[in-house]
């Protein structure tokens, strides 16, 4: 079952050097692949982000490949044992920024779109792909306009696998069906500010402050359920004073965020946040940004499909879950389609000498296959 | 009892923009005004900062006035209504960079010394006078020296008048009879970095900290006594975190100061302050910086004489204080001398539109000259 075609591609996507937001050469050269299958390939441009939009099939069920081209810095490329950009292959792994977060994926999907046309050409549904170069920067022109765009045209996915790298010890071991939501707040406690040897004049927000963060620190703010770990609070930054040491400051400003369940909304954080800071009498001002509002893909069709083709191809039983950090799936989501992540091990990604398993790919782009065959014919039924 | 000397000597030295740790010409100019009163003066130059020790006589009691002719920066020349080293005199008030803080009680103190030697050619004991150029620095080269090159040839203060500003509302209506010590550390509490996603691999030093602040904040170290004000412990800066919104730093820095009475040691709060920490099980550093041990003149000659001195020239009874924040006077006291820092209005001291009240400089001089009396004569006995 060897498979050179999805190693070929994802040289070829490496070694375009698509630093977020950019793509390089990476989504025209998709589009050359796509194309003599049969796909419509429709570019998408917002500010600097390239999107791209390529379908095949106009019938429902649709099945959407989502994902991303752009990469995350190298950092200095003298830390790497081989160059970020150059692919190299060693000992059974393929290096290089990318090979992991994501187009190793891309490289899969594609390959197994190939195959999977070639061997079903008169498959039901459509076959579509949504691809980003903006996913690992602020995420404003990427995926969350494309979807807008779809939206305004009435042009709905069905069920959408994101490549991202969802794997910990084996390939396939665990897939994500959800994400959480993300809040995040900068804010600031306010005192007076005053000598350090004249207290009674000032008022300390730093000391005012602290019985009020442990608090926030030990609430339990739910218990999660089946599907979601516990919504988790976590301070990332507190900066408070002049760097004098006499002088006690006017202001204290602390950074934090939330990574909520579907057992609570952005608004009900917001409410016992602010509940538990005014039950310490604190003088704040808040500023909220909800990144994200967590989403989760009950078992359907596709996390059938997915949990069936990984079983098939690995004899992996793999695992649900919704930890971890977030994904562009957060935008698509919400459109009411199903949404699963499924990808190779991710314990390189945004760090120097990130690499991927040939072996995990090309098992990868077999399972991605499976998929397709479970989802649009009925050869596995 | 109208004294222009006081006036002309105050804006003599205010004209010399001696910012801290420059003297310009100030401890010259007093050598000039000290040596034919029959004063021996001796210049102490360590490192950058010019010291002065000036003395008349050869026996005991020995009466000191201690202080500095430094002054702190004026921030921009342009806020001030008159400009800083003018030495402007309007509505009474006398404008100027160390007006107050404490050219004024040099000139005051200089202008008593040429009356009473000049009524008392035969006054008992000595008289001398202790003038640093780093009062307001890091007080390293200053009267700190001065006082250890003293100790090295056995020369003992008995008594010290500090001429800093001590009163509130009223000239002399304060007298500081001592200054409460202070210890300032640097804390590092440590944690381990990680995403903020992924919580259970990291630890937040922030949170594991801010209960121990909060005890830390309201924890009642002493209640003070008779003397001195409860201690005080405040938090002067915070800082933790890498800027990332989606970062649980590694490392939480805190620096905070105490500022403690004689009902407890500097080893007393290290032992508190680290028993909170380790109750709190925190991985933390410490770096302790001792900058002076409290010091107190309990009722006696001095303090008897200076009261005396005041309620005779103002009417005022005095209160004696030793709140606020400190003095070189620490460095004098351990020496087994007493000492009482007695000077005009504080109010606008390190602020712009530094000034004080003609009158006040010129009652002050009245009751150094009382002082003086009542110590080394027995006019007023």
């Amino acid at each position: 079952m060897s498979d050179s075609r999805t190693l070929a591609l994802s040289i070829a996507l490496i070694e375009q050097a698509s630093v977020t937001p950019d793509d390089a050469e990476c989504q025209p050269m998709m589009c050359d692949i796509l194309e003599p299958l049969g796909f419509e390939c429709e570019t998408m441009q917002f500010e600097e982000v390239k999107n791209l939009w390529a379908r095949k099939g106009t019938e429902g069920p649709l099945v959407c490949f989502a994902g991303h081209t752009d990469v995350v810095p190298t950092g200095p490329e003298s830390n790497w044992q081989h160059p970020p950009f150059d692919a190299t292959i060693k000992d059974g792994m393929l290096y290089g920024r990318g090979a992991a977060d994501m187009k190793g994926s891309i490289a899969a999907f594609l390959a197994a779109t190939e195959r999977f046309v070639k061997n079903h050409p008169d498959h039901k549904g459509s076959i579509a792909y949504l691809i980003t170069s903006d996913e690992e920067g602020p995420a404003k022109n990427g995926t969350r306009k494309v979807i807008k765009t779809l939206e305004e045209r009435n042009e709905k996915i069905d069920m959408c696998i994101v490549g991202e790298p969802s794997s910990t010890k084996r390939c396939g071991d665990v897939i994500k069906n959800g994400r959480r939501g993300s809040l995040g707040a900068v804010m600031k406690v306010k005192g007076k500010q005053g000598h350090v040897a004249y207290p009674h004049l000032a008022k300390n927000p730093i000391h005012l402050a602290a019985p009020a963060l442990a608090e926030l620190a030990q609430e339990e703010w739910d218990q999660g359920n089946d599907f979601f770990p516990a919504t988790s609070f976590q301070i990332s930054n507190i900066q408070g004073g002049t760097g004098a040491t006499n002088v006690i400051p006017g202001v204290v400003e602390i950074v934090f965020n939330f990574r909520f369940s579907t057992e609570l909304t952005a608004d009900d954080l917001k409410y016992r946040t602010q509940a538990i800071l005014d039950k310490h009498g604190l003088d704040y001002e808040i500023e909220w940004n909800l990144s994200g509002e967590p989403f989760l893909t009950d078992h359907g069709s596709l996390v059938d499909a997915a949990v069936e083709a990984i079983k098939h191809v690995t004899d992996i039983e793999t695992e649900l879950s919704t930890a971890g950090g977030t994904s562009d799936g957060r935008f698509i989501a919400p459109t009411g389609a199903q949404v699963v992540e499924l990808g190779p091990i991710n314990a390189t990604i945004h760090q120097v000498n990130e690499h991927v398993s040939i072996h995990d790919l090309e098992q990868l782009s077999l399972v991605y296959e499976r998929i397709l065959e479970n989802l649009l014919t009925d050869k596995n039924a």
